[in-house]
């Protein structure tokens, strides 16, 4: 059978992730379960660490875009591996800190950061504040002057970019509610009002174009446009900008159908690109930031369920019903994104049992995936597992229906170990009085 | 100024929520704030109540929808108000026992309930389990069997009526992953199956044919083929029906446009439907039994936020960014749903700024609602307050992008008291190893 990551497989009818038996990690750490192959997440890190390196030197910087999966032990690794992280809010950096993260390696992002997470980021020795628009670059510096420090920021800009992905993971356009454009003027103005502010450091720029990205240029087109505006800021106003953040957004292969990304031969194309439009731009190579979060977990991530009840209308449809559902995966409630799935303990009968896998909640919309090929003889206890849960998964989770977060386990060289304990009853009321 | 609901007014250029300040309240608990109206729910309940007592007399059970907002306080208002609960599993189970709820009152749903669930919902002393399945009915007779009990169950059956609402929340077409079909003849099947088992008390039947339903006859539509299928059961097996539970839907107002629901007569309506159905099939009058859910909490709720930010992109649009979003109210990410918002502290100025507001997750589809109207001099520190967030928001709510929950807030007799303390940062690292 072909599978779409090399950490999956089967044998004797048995699903296998990171080389493990899916069926007993079921049976011993129970379902919903969320499975992380950690040697994968090392994997990842280190072809996006060895793109960059042999394309910029030592003159780039890899941040890992924690608001796709955050928990202590993702920091820890993704440290060890020499990445930094993007943080989006004050429980991301708190989680970071909490793991022994080198706060300098930080990124603050968020459209909205109020004056507390200003306050608190600056706490924790956060190394770089991400500024969406002006009014933030001036509380920022406010907060910056009270402590008697110059905090490093970079400005967010929207390059203009069309992904043509969906509308909903789109943020490059100029239409959006981050960033400030280049096309409109409003980039120029904020930069010069943030020159003149005595507290901020400006570094230099950034920019997301969206998400999934697979199309051919996206990121040389997102490039080009920064590295254009970078040389007129720098003539214009004498600007030197010391770090281009290109943000993040590599697709990755949820079905069989998603092509496979080559991110060696990515980065080798961005680099040519940002080289050739400094030179044309008479402008010094600045540091390049790559913000990849779905790249570094998505793939190393599986959830594993218990099925409880089968159900066939004839002439409608069938219904395998999973003891989890939108509360620990609403991709597909929220974009209907594509999974891949499988009956983990029936790896080889026959899949001609075409279902829609629904979740336990009590609301129609809460659907795993439709229109999925089963085995004709699953029935209650069998385990199905979804693959390509590590990113936007967990981090998006719920109590809907009041049901408890599932754990994560991670699976690292035959071994698992616990990294987040399953939630427990007791946890979902710990602040009902 | 009109408002969609009698709990919100306005003076002195401030909204008032329940005779109380809002922005005040925001001062004084923080934002993002999830404010409660306990007189608005009671009137709710006592709305229902009435109308059920006038109707049948006290041949009836109103149950309040418990996943439209489940914390230890509501589950204490409704039982002092005289109604049982709709539980969906384990944790709603949990928090109504925990509040002292009488749990006989409590009737369990859900279409998928592990083994786990079933023998848990027995400790607890769950008055009825709504069977989805006869796999659950089964599941259900054997747990009681081990403990030398008959446990009393509904079956859910799908009566085949189209809504015509938002197809997910549509469930009771005959395509759905709930209940049984009456049409298919699997209702009667199971209902024979599950009359042969001695540890089974099968009380009757449960249907739900959607939320948010405003249409004309729905609820004597799914009525009259449930009776009518109950009548065929009776003449054929001498199955003798004590409960019909027609499940929840009343639509609520959430935008001006939105009608207004006459519960008393809607609920009149239907008695007429049930008691001549009952006449024309020789049948006695089973206890009828709704579940409110929205109907009873979502006009009574209010979210206040604060703006981070407000952006203008020449052009193109404007921005109102809070500082919460889809992590406290997914609904419109999930289904575009309208709702009716406020600048609290601008009530007197004209209002003729056309934004999206939006939350402040890195994510565009964090939108809370497009296109409203906002004063023209909205800015950073002002309050934005969004009605009818009482259902379906903090039940929904998610620490996507590491953020903590809001706290819920009561307003009583202009009094106010904290029901759901805010969510710490520390509490989201609590399951972190």
């Amino acid at each position: 059978m072909n599978f779409i990551c090399p950490n999956i497989s089967a044998a004797e009818g048995r699903l296998f992730f990171a080389g493990q038996d899916v069926c007993s990690l079921a049976k011993e750490y129970g379902t919903p379960l969320y499975l992380m192959d950690e040697n994968r997440i090392r994997h990842n890190c280190r072809e996006y660490m060895s793109a960059f390196r042999s394309a910029f030197g030592e003159n780039f910087r890899v941040l890992y875009a924690s608001k796709a999966n955050s928990f202590k032990q993702i920091y820890r690794i993704v440290a060890e591996e020499g990445l930094g992280v993007d943080v989006v809010s004050c429980g991301e950096i708190l989680t970071a800190h909490s793991a022994g993260m080198d706060m300098s390696l930080s990124y603050f992002h968020s459209n909205n950061k109020t004056d507390a997470d200003i306050a608190y980021a600056m706490e924790k020795g956060v190394g770089c504040f991400v500024a969406d628009n002006f009014e933030e670059v001036r509380a920022i510096d406010v907060e910056a002057g009270r402590r008697g420090i110059r905090q490093k920021i970079l400005l967010r800009l929207t390059p203009g970019i069309d992904t043509h992905t969906y509308e909903a993971v789109n943020t490059g356009k100029v239409d959006s509610k981050f960033g400030s454009a280049i096309e409109t003027g409003q980039a120029e103005e904020i930069l010069l009002a943030t020159m003149a502010l005595s507290n901020i450091d400006l570094a230099g720029f950034h920019c997301h174009v969206g998400s999934m990205v697979f199309a051919e240029d996206v990121f040389e087109r997102s490039a080009a446009v920064m590295l254009r505006f970078i040389g007129e800021m720098h003539r214009r106003h004498g600007f030197v900008c010391r770090e281009l953040d290109l943000g993040g957004g590599y697709g990755v292969r949820y079905v069989e159908t998603d092509p496979y990304l080559d991110i060696a031969a990515k980065i080798a194309d961005v680099a040519e690109t940002v080289k050739a439009c400094c030179e044309e731009e008479g402008i010094d190579l600045p540091k390049i930031l790559l913000e990849p979060g779905r790249g570094i977990v998505a793939d190393a991530g599986m959830t594993v369920y218990t099925v409880g009840t089968v159900k066939t209308i004839p002439g409608y449809k069938n219904y395998v019903s999973i003891d989890g559902g939108m509360t620990d995966n609403p991709r597909y409630a929220l974009y209907e994104s594509a999974y891949t799935l499988f009956c983990a303990n029936r790896m080889d009968e026959e899949r001609d049992f075409l279902s829609d896998v629904v979740g336990r909640c009590c609301e129609s919309g809460d659907i795993i995936q439709p229109k999925v090929y089963m085995p004709s003889t699953i029935g209650r206890g069998d385990i199905v597992a979804v693959c390509t849960t590590g990113a936007y998964n967990y981090s998006m989770a719920s109590n809907y229906n009041r049901l408890p977060r599932p754990p994560i386990v991670m699976l690292r060289d035959g071994e698992s170990y616990v990294a987040v304990k399953r939630e427990s009853l007791e946890d979902l009321l710990r602040n009902d009085l």
